[in-house]
């Protein structure tokens, strides 16, 4: 049996060990091929059936209706940021509505404002990043070009629980950190994306589902490779995808169907884990020191600091002993970040949890 | 033992069984990490020795100087069309002269058509795309922004022996399906570019290969995953790169600094293994046709017909009855292409002559 530690990292992230064996078992001889994964050809048989089946688990998993294009892109959420907005924001189009909960919305706004007008519907920079708004608190547009949030923040620790409500205008979501962990209402979004390296699989691959209207004819200076339409309509194959990359993806999502049983039962198991480490840092009499507030914290990354954030690194090391691998938060903010997605088993939470446990007595 | 065949496709291609069999040994625990490559943080120390040893070995293997960067991006050759003509051809720039001796050229071309002037140095469209160039053929400017060639037409079959002399114009290469087959003089070049899943690894990482003083300050409104200033400064890092794919790069490109010998062997080889196929055809008295002409003949991909047409589809159907592969020519010029990147075996190439010979006396 090969060691294996529990790897509490943002991303690329800890994957389901079944997927990772099928991966090893299938990397010389891709069924009887007598060819690595790696080695097939993108027009080939062998790697249509791959990107089909992955195609066809999202679209299962997520119940995507079939006006909707699933994309397999390159480039993660950054190159979304404009791409989205060179897709969607014209010069000539009215401002879109950003909701900025963190880094990654943050980002998102600074590349669409290079691109067109943007309109800042709420930020909770004042606040920490501690939480999502409610939605009387955003400041949308009717005729917005479209809204923009960020479902989790991978980062501070931040997770929607609802959409926000936007009327008739297009709604479009950076889901990559909580991708795959929970239902989603499809038909709510005109575009929805993430890179796969939290819960979907390796680095390498983003994950952009588009509503069909959405997809418009784009001016003349547009890159091929930035135009969803001709992407959309070359099925992902304008060029070499990255055939590796979305053949995990179409492993993990077998996993999912398969072994999970769908995302009703993942989002139920995905909310055990966090309720384990949330009660953890709620019962330590302020040892322990969570991060986002409330309905706002996530159950992908729960983030918390220390009440002597001297004692972090301490922590971090510690835990590190005991093969409770990556818990250091963001260099941008600091203390302790616990990524618990998909494919963190339980036994790892509850590890963790004990060592929470112990650390808090020795060092309260 | 595995089952294994022989693959000629053109990309993604056969890779080295050395570096296939270290990357399963590894995939479910890196080097005694306890996780997958696949699961390593890209800010790990895990990672950064993959990163860096990939680029070291990239540097050794072609000698490149200290003032330049070598990138690791994603979108394949299809988005450095475009990002290329973004970061160097500006709207009031005069224009770029572009070479093109094939479907690639082409494609290139066509990009940076959008974003700025162009001037078609030569184009061997007239003649079917069977040769690259004389130097006293191409219509060069001497102010012209920049010039752009294509080292090897993996459709074609073509290849450029000696680059173009261009004088003190900074020059610039698609090297995707040649990189790496042969040394190169990388001084005379501004930038070089390439998708790995030729000769360098898997698909979903590009590599770029860039002189510091080429790297511009970007107006405002470009992406910054379309800006290679940014990018370098980062160090490839400035978000989640295809972090599989180059493990991949690091493990194909110790394989041919250790086991092969570096660049200069592997041209021989590679010369060797393309004699063997070329003789085939001209000794066939006309059975087969090579399609590139004398010198610009590829050591690569090489392309040919058969003198009856009708005969090409059974030429493919049995040679895939003895285990080789992906023989068909690309879908856009037809006939019968065997891609001999450097991890083909000369064992592969010898039975493709035995057969080659074989059903020329049976159906000649």
């Amino acid at each position: 049996m090969e060691r294996r530690v529990y790897n509490f990292g943002a991303g690329p992230a800890t994957l389901p060990l079944p997927v990772l064996k099928e991966a090893q078992r299938e990397l010389l001889n891709f069924r009887a091929s007598g060819m690595s994964v790696l080695e097939l050809s993108h027009r080939s048989s062998w790697f249509s059936e791959i990107i089909e089946t992955a195609q066809a688990n999202l679209r299962t998993l997520l119940n995507v209706p079939e006006h909707y294009h699933i994309l397999f892109l390159q480039g993660g959420a950054s190159l979304q940021f404009s791409m989205l907005a060179l897709n969607l924001l014209h010069s000539s189009s009215p401002p879109a509505d950003y909701v900025v909960t963190g880094t990654w919305g943050n980002k998102a706004l600074a590349e669409a404002q290079r691109q067109g007008q943007v309109n800042v519907a709420w930020d909770g920079k004042a606040e920490g990043y501690t939480r999502v708004p409610e939605q009387q608190e955003l400041s949308l547009n009717a005729d917005a070009t479209y809204v923009h949030f960020t479902s989790n923040e991978t980062i501070q620790g931040v997770q929607f629980q609802h959409a926000p409500l936007v009327g008739g205008v297009p709604l479009v979501c950076d889901l990559s950190s909580d991708f795959l962990s929970r239902p989603l209402e499809v038909e709510r979004y005109a575009l929805l994306y993430g890179g796969a390296q939290k819960n979907v699989g390796g680095a390498g691959v983003t994950i952009v589902i588009v509503r069909d209207d959405v997809l418009a004819t784009m001016p003349e200076d547009t890159p091929s490779m930035l135009n969803y339409r001709l992407l959309a309509e070359k099925n992902s194959l304008y060029n070499t995808p990255p055939t590796f990359a979305i053949y995990v993806v179409m492993l993990v999502t077998g996993w999912l169907l398969e072994e999970v049983g769908g995302l009703e039962r993942m989002d139920e198991l995905n909310r055990q884990k966090a309720q384990v480490l949330y009660e953890a840092i709620d019962h330590s009499q302020g040892f322990y020191r969570g991060h986002a507030q409330g309905d706002s914290r996530s159950s992908m990354n729960v983030t918390w600091r220390l009440r002597d954030t001297a004692l972090e690194a301490a922590f971090v090391q510690q835990a590190q002993a005991r093969d409770l691998v990556q818990l250091k938060g963001h260099r941008s903010v600091g203390g302790i970040r616990a990524s618990i997605y998909n494919a963190m088993p339980s036994e790892g939470v509850q590890a963790l949890r004990d060592f929470m446990d112990e650390f808090a007595k020795q060092n309260g």
